[in-house]
C-alpha cells in the first residue's frame, strides 16, 4: 500500500490523482490532502477517502469541518500545504497545486525523503536548480506527472542518460493552432479556452494557445532530464496521440503514445517502476485516427515558446520573471483587461529589464516573482 | 571488444552488419563468417577484417582461399556453419543466414552459451519451442535484428512482462499495399520485388507483398516475447517509421522509430543493453515526414497472414509447414513458374494435409520440411 499526500485535489490532475486513488483501492491510500476554497468538494473527499489529514485556504473553512469530522486533523493556509505535503504516512507527495504555491511544500517534503510526483510547473520552472540539488541531496525521485515529461520518463527506462541525443516534446498548438498571427488580434477569451484535445484548467489551457505551456515544459525537462536546451525540441504534432520522444546517438527513436487521458500519466507516477491496469482508459486505435500529423515548431508564430527558450537559456532567476509575468498576463486576459497577443508584448518587456541573478535563493525568487507581478500590473 | 560470429555474411543483414563493425573497430571484432557461394566477397572479407576463422559452401572454394590466406581458419558446408557459430572466440552470433541451415549452428551456439543476434526467421518459426527451450536450459539471450521485434525489445526495456497487453507489428504493406486481390492476379516478379521502403532480398520481398513476411515476423514474436497469439497485433502502416509498438495495460504504448535503417536494429543486438552512435545513419525527421498513416489489416487481403497466425496457434510442425511450403512456392514464383496468388493457394493446400506433431524434434521438423517442399514441387 502506498500513502499519497495530495497537494490540490480540486484542480484537473488533483480529481484525475483521486479517480486514479479509487480505481486501485488495494493499492493506494489518500493519507492527506488540501484543497483551496471548494469546500464542498473538500467534504466529498473526506467521506470518499477517508483521509487522516485536510488542510484548506482558510482557518474558518477548517474550524468548520473539524466540527463536521472530528477524527480527521485539518489544517489551512501555506503552512497547512507543507503540513500534507510532509504528512508522516505519506510514501508519495503529488504535487498538483497552481502556482508558486506548490515550491516550499515541494523543498520540505523533499528533505523528508519524499517521493514526488510534480505536477506543478513552477516548482522546476522557477528554482529548478534548489529543487534538483535537493532531490540529489536526499537521493530523492521526482516523477513527472505532465504527459510529455511521463512520456520521456517512460522512453528513458531501461536506457542510459549518455546515449541520449535529444528529447522531442510534441506540442498539439493548443485552441489557435491554425489561425495566423493576424488571426490572434481579436481571439477572445472563450475561444482561447476551446483546447482541441485536452479538458484542463483555463491557465493552462491559455498556455497552451500562447505556446507558454510548451515553454514551460522545456524549462522543466531541462531540470528534470539534466539536458542542456540545445537537445531538447518541439514538434507540431495536432493529434496529442505521441505524447513526446527521446532520440538516442544510434538515431532511435522511443516514444510514448496513448489517447489523452492524464490518469496514466498520473498513475504512472504512482506505481513506477512497475504499471497497474487501467482498464477505463480508452485503447489507442491507431487506424481508427488513421493518420498523425507532424509539423516543424514556427517560432516566431509562438514568440512565447522562443522566450522561454531564451529565459531557460540565460538561467538563474530570469525562468521566474518569465513565470511571474507570464500569470500575471494570464490573468489580466482572462479578466478582459487586455488583448491575447498582448500576453506575449508583456512577458517579453519583464524579461527585458530583468537583470538575472545567477543562483537565486527561494527568498530572491519570491521577491522576483512579486515584482514582476507587480511590474505586469503597473502595465495594464 | 566484443568478438562476432557472422553466419550470412553476403545477404542484405550480413554486409550490413560488417558495415556496423567496421564504423566501430574499438568495440567489434568480426571473429569469424560465413558465405555461400561469393567467393568474390569472402576475399573483400577477409582483408578487410582479417578474421581468424571462414566458412564457405565448398570444400573446393576453402582449399583455393586457404592457399591464398595460408594464416587463416578455412572451412566449409553444413559443418563449417556450426564451426563459425560456435567459434571458441566469439561472444556473440549473428544468425544471418537464409532458410533453415540457421537452426542447427544456432542450437550449437546456444549450447556453448553464445550469445545470440537472430536475423535468421525460420530458426524462430520451425523449431522456436527447441530454440526458446535451450535458450533458457543455457541461460542465452536471443537478440532480436528483425527492425520490428527490435523495436519491440527496445520498446520492453525496463518494462515487466506482465503488465504487457499486446504487441503490435507494424506492416507497410509491401509492393501491392496499393492493389486489391484482383490487381494482383497479373502482377509479375519485377512488381513483386519493388519495395516502397526497405531494399531487402528477394525472398523476403515476396514475402513482405505477400505478408507472410510479417506473418512470420508473428510467429517469431510469440516464442521471443513468449505471449500467445492473442496479444500479437499486426497494423499497416506505409511508411515504415514506427517499427513496431508494445501496449501495456495501463494503456500506454511505447514505439520505437527511425528511418529505415537495418543498421539500427543491427547495432542494437550488438551494443545491447547499451547504444553506440551510428553517425552515418540518417536521423528522423517527421515535421518533414508531415503524416504517418495506419490502417487496420485485411486477413481476407493478406491471406498468408491468416495462414500464419493459424500455423501458429495450431503450434507443433504446422508452422514448419508454413515455412517450408512458403519458400517453395516463393521459389517457384520467382523462378517464373507460378503466379503471385498461387502461392498463397500452395501454402494452404500444404496446411491443409499436415497432420500437426506436437512436440516435434529437430529430425521432425527436417523430415518435414523436405516432405513439404517435395509436395509443393509436386504440384508445380
Amino acid at each position: 500500500m502506498k500513502y499519497i499526500s495530495l497537494l490540490g485535489a480540486s484542480g484537473s490532475i488533483g480529481t484525475q490523482t483521486l479517480d486514479v486513488i479509487k480505481e486501485h483501492p488495494e493499492e493506494f491510500k489518500l493519507a492527506a490532502f488540501s484543497v483551496g476554497r471548494n469546500i464542498d468538494l473538500a467534504r466529498k473527499i473526506i467521506i470518499d477517502f477517508q483521509p487522516e489529514l485536510v488542510s484548506v485556504g482558510e482557518k474558518s473553512s477548517a474550524d468548520m469541518l473539524k466540527a463536521e469530522f472530528p477524527g480527521i486533523s485539518f489544517t489551512y493556509g501555506q503552512l497547512g500545504l507543507t503540513e500534507v505535503a510532509v504528512y508522516h504516512r505519506s510514501d508519495i507527495v503529488v504535487n498538483a497545486v497552481l502556482g508558486r504555491v506548490g515550491l516550499e511544500p515541494t523543498l520540505q517534503a523533499i528533505e523528508d525523503k519524499k517521493t514526488i510526483a510534480i505536477a506543478n510547473k513552477e516548482t522546476l520552472v522557477t528554482a529548478g536548480h534548489l529543487v534538483m540539488d535537493a532531490a540529489k541531496e536526499n537521493n530523492v525521485q521526482l516523477l513527472p506527472v505532465d504527459s510529455e515529461h511521463s512520456a520521456i520518463f517512460q522512453a528513458l527506462q531501461g536506457e542510459k542518460e549518455k546515449n541520449i541525443d535529444r528529447l522531442i516534446l510534441t506540442a498539439s498548438g493548443g485552441s489557435f493552432r491554425d489561425q495566423s498571427r493576424a488571426d490572434l488580434e481579436n481571439v477572445t477569451v472563450a475561444e482561447a479556452l476551446n483546447h482541441p484535445n485536452w479538458s484542463m484548467g483555463a491557465k493552462i489551457t491559455i498556455d497552451s494557445a500562447s505556446m507558454m505551456n510548451k515553454g514551460l515544459e522545456v524549462i522543466e525537462a531541462h531540470w528534470l532530464f539534466s539536458l542542456p536546451y540545445e537537445k531538447i525540441d518541439v514538434l507540431l504534432h495536432n493529434e496529442s496521440i505521441i505524447h513526446s520522444m527521446v532520440e538516442f546517438h544510434d538515431s532511435s527513436v522511443i516514444a510514448q503514445l496513448g489517447t489523452p487521458d492524464m490518469r496514466v500519466p498520473i498513475q504512472y507516477a504512482l506505481t513506477y517502476p512497475d504499471r497497474l491496469p487501467l482498464p477505463s482508459a480508452n485503447r489507442l486505435n491507431l487506424a481508427q485516427i488513421g493518420k498523425l500529423h507532424f509539423k516543424e515548431m514556427d517560432f516566431e508564430r509562438f514568440r512565447c515558446l522562443k522566450f522561454a527558450y531564451e529565459a531557460g537559456k540565460a538561467g538563474g532567476s530570469m525562468p521566474a520573471v518569465l513565470n511571474a509575468a507570464n500569470e500575471a498576463a494570464v490573468a489580466a486576459f482572462l479578466e478582459g483587461k487586455i488583448s491575447f497577443l498582448k500576453i506575449e508584448d508583456l512577458i517579453e518587456s519583464a524579461l527585458e529589464r530583468h537583470q538575472t541573478i545567477k543562483h537565486p535563493e527561494l527568498s530572491d525568487i519570491q521577491a522576483i516573482d512579486e515584482e514582476t507581478r507587480k511590474y505586469i500590473n503597473s502595465l495594464l
